[in-house]
């Protein structure tokens, strides 16, 4: 037997066969009025989920093309920005900002640590405020997710813009974009949106939008004007071709996590980490995400000191056909992280979990045996076992 | 029975079967050793078909992005540079280019006549030089492909980087970038390459990567530096996680395209080129593109006075699922495209025809009746019917 695959990293994420099997029918024109009417429902569909009236910009990148649109159209050349941080995608926003010529003042945490909104007010009072707040709602490299709504409740009253990195937190954990004033927020379709890599989202407030009119960077392909301008045609189109297929498939996507219900979808990515926790802490090992609700994107499990995580995850993959990751720069050979979001039951948990086990045990670890998966189980039902 | 659907137009393009089938696999994680093997493969095989030994730098993005990435990467504000432009595509270049700040100097023809290397040797004089030269080698909304191995060597001696859109002509016509000193070849993958859209290819010379060295314009996502250090990585990676589904696609249509012999591709498109004028012309109708074998793209019919070129596109959409691309902008409503790039074989051109003879026929236009089919099919052929 070929050996099966498990794709249970937190992007990308595994994507359900509807959504693969929309993606294989022969290519339409996307000026096809069968295209724009489904791009139209779309969008709809996106500020639902978003929970935003904004207008919801769609281009074709990487979630990281969402970031870079966002500081090319909201700052210029030496705006004073904040950039708070303590993960590998708090430091894509500082390198932004930097690219772009911003005075860029940091909020840096270690890797892992949780930004709290406290710190955050007090920096904005330390530098006399700034042109924008630059956020990471959910930090993948660390599992850590931040209290966004009362984080930008402390910045709001500075008249800074809230920009937020939803990437990996968007369609998991609550984002009201409205509600909570978020000004810019940016995600992509490989996350929790269970859509293949290659759709990058950003929703923009009347306040953004109209910072984007000032805003001198340079900019064409990300350039919301023109963005804007296509998707307010009736019915909206894209200013160039789009990656048809993976819009295709972000409809299907949207409609079931709809279908699902979003506080539904939440309270099953809240059950999934409350499994993984269980499950990790069964084993006898140490979290090195947050051990409460607020993580529930991706559970970051330290491994015992005389084992690189590396290895674990070479040795995931090449037995099992699993594929997790590890640790990025300096959380490299430190961690494993278990994946839940997106496309995920509490079955892909416990096969993490099982497989984990197997795997450190074989390496000398000193794991519990046979426990891990029963308490996850348990935890994901709301039951101690 | 539903109705069948036609896609016709020069971008997107018809997707081989195999290509589909490669994109509707369950996502594999873009770092996995497979993934990166297939990546590594597929760099050298474009290679093959830019016939370069430059990097070819894979982003995902529209085309448009490619173009975006050439002129943030080479220029910096206030730089001189000359864009010739005689369609959509390089009035493109000139939004791109003032965006970015550069001091653009235009050399414009009307829509759908041939930019000459004469002109653009003149034109460069009469400036004084200029630091890049930025070209359209196949003007999508015309028809018109320019003769670029003999412009490139009238601007290299002025020491001008050469930068060409090759989005709609790279494996449809020669594109040899070595032998024709091109610096800078932008493509994408939804054209002549059978692939969905959603990926742009820049393959970049010493000389335009010595130029990125100094360009100041600020840019992260579509920075060249980035891209190479991770294309650099052995096996190679992507800097951001790329369209999956997409690159696979490309990696197996690619394969097909080498598979044919790029000398057979190019005889292909060069007969289809030849299929579609005498098919015109059996019509009695006047082509808009030339009326030589350089139009091996799309071929322009001109639509007779009194019929609206957006009737016969809504009329061929809507009674026989034929989507083709009238004229854009100046040509709006005056032409229809043919389109034969790609995953195209004779009998897509002549479907193309007998449904446009029908409803122009029926639309009262002075066509002539049942010829063009059979002019087509002997054209493609090599014989005089």
């Amino acid at each position: 037997m070929p050996q099966k695959r498990y794709l249970m990293t937190p992007g990308p994420t595994p994507v359900p066969p509807a959504v693969l099997a929309a993606m294989s029918l022969p290519i339409v024109h996307h000026r096809t009025p069968g295209f724009r009417a489904m791009f139209e429902k779309l969008l709809a569909s996106l500020q639902e989920i978003y929970r935003t009236a904004n207008d919801v910009l769609l281009f074709t990148a990487s979630g990281t093309g969402g970031m870079d649109s966002a500081v090319s159209n909201t700052c210029s050349p030496g705006d004073r920005v904040l950039v708070v941080s303590a993960g590998n995608f708090g430091e894509r926003w500082l390198s932004i900002a930097a690219a772009y010529g911003c005075d860029v003042q940091e909020l840096r945490y270690p890797w892992g640590e949780v930004p709290s909104p406290d710190d955050v007010a007090a920096k904005l009072a330390e530098i006399g405020g700034a042109h924008a707040v630059f956020l990471t709602h959910s930090e993948t490299s660390t599992g850590v997710v931040i209290d966004l709504q009362e984080t930008a409740a402390r910045v709001r009253p500075s008249g800074a813009l809230v920009v937020v990195d939803a990437i990996s937190s968007l369609g998991a954990v609550p984002c009201d974009t409205d509600a909570w004033g978020l000004d810019v927020v940016v995600s992509g379709s490989q996350k929790a949106l269970m859509t293949p890599p290659g759709l990058a989202l950003a929703s923009i407030s009347p306040a953004a939008l109209e910072a984007s009119t000032q805003a001198t960077s340079p900019r064409f392909y990300f350039d919301w004007a023109a963005t804007l301008e296509s998707q307010h045609e009736d019915p909206p189109v894209n200013p160039f071709t789009p990656a048809i297929p993976a819009v295709l498939g972000l409809d299907v996507a949207v409609s079931l996590l709809l279908e699902e219900g979003l506080e539904a979808v939440f309270d099953r990515h809240l059950r999934l980490g409350r499994a993984a926790r269980a499950g990790v802490k069964a084993l006898g090992l140490d979290l090195f995400s947050p051990d409460d609700d607020t993580s529930a994107v991706v559970t970051a499990v330290r491994m015992p000191a005389e084992i690189d995580a590396g290895e674990v995850i070479a040795d995931l993959f090449t037995r099992f056909g699993i594929t997790m990751e590890g640790g990025r720069k300096e959380l490299t050979g430190k961690i494993v992280r278990i994946g839940h979001i997106g496309y995920v039951d509490v079955f892909d948990v416990t096969t993490q979990l099982a497989a984990l086990e197997l795997v450190l045990a074989e390496a000398g670890a000193d794991v519990e045996r046979g426990v891990a998966v029963t308490a996850a189980l348990g935890a994901f039902e709301g039951v101690r076992v």
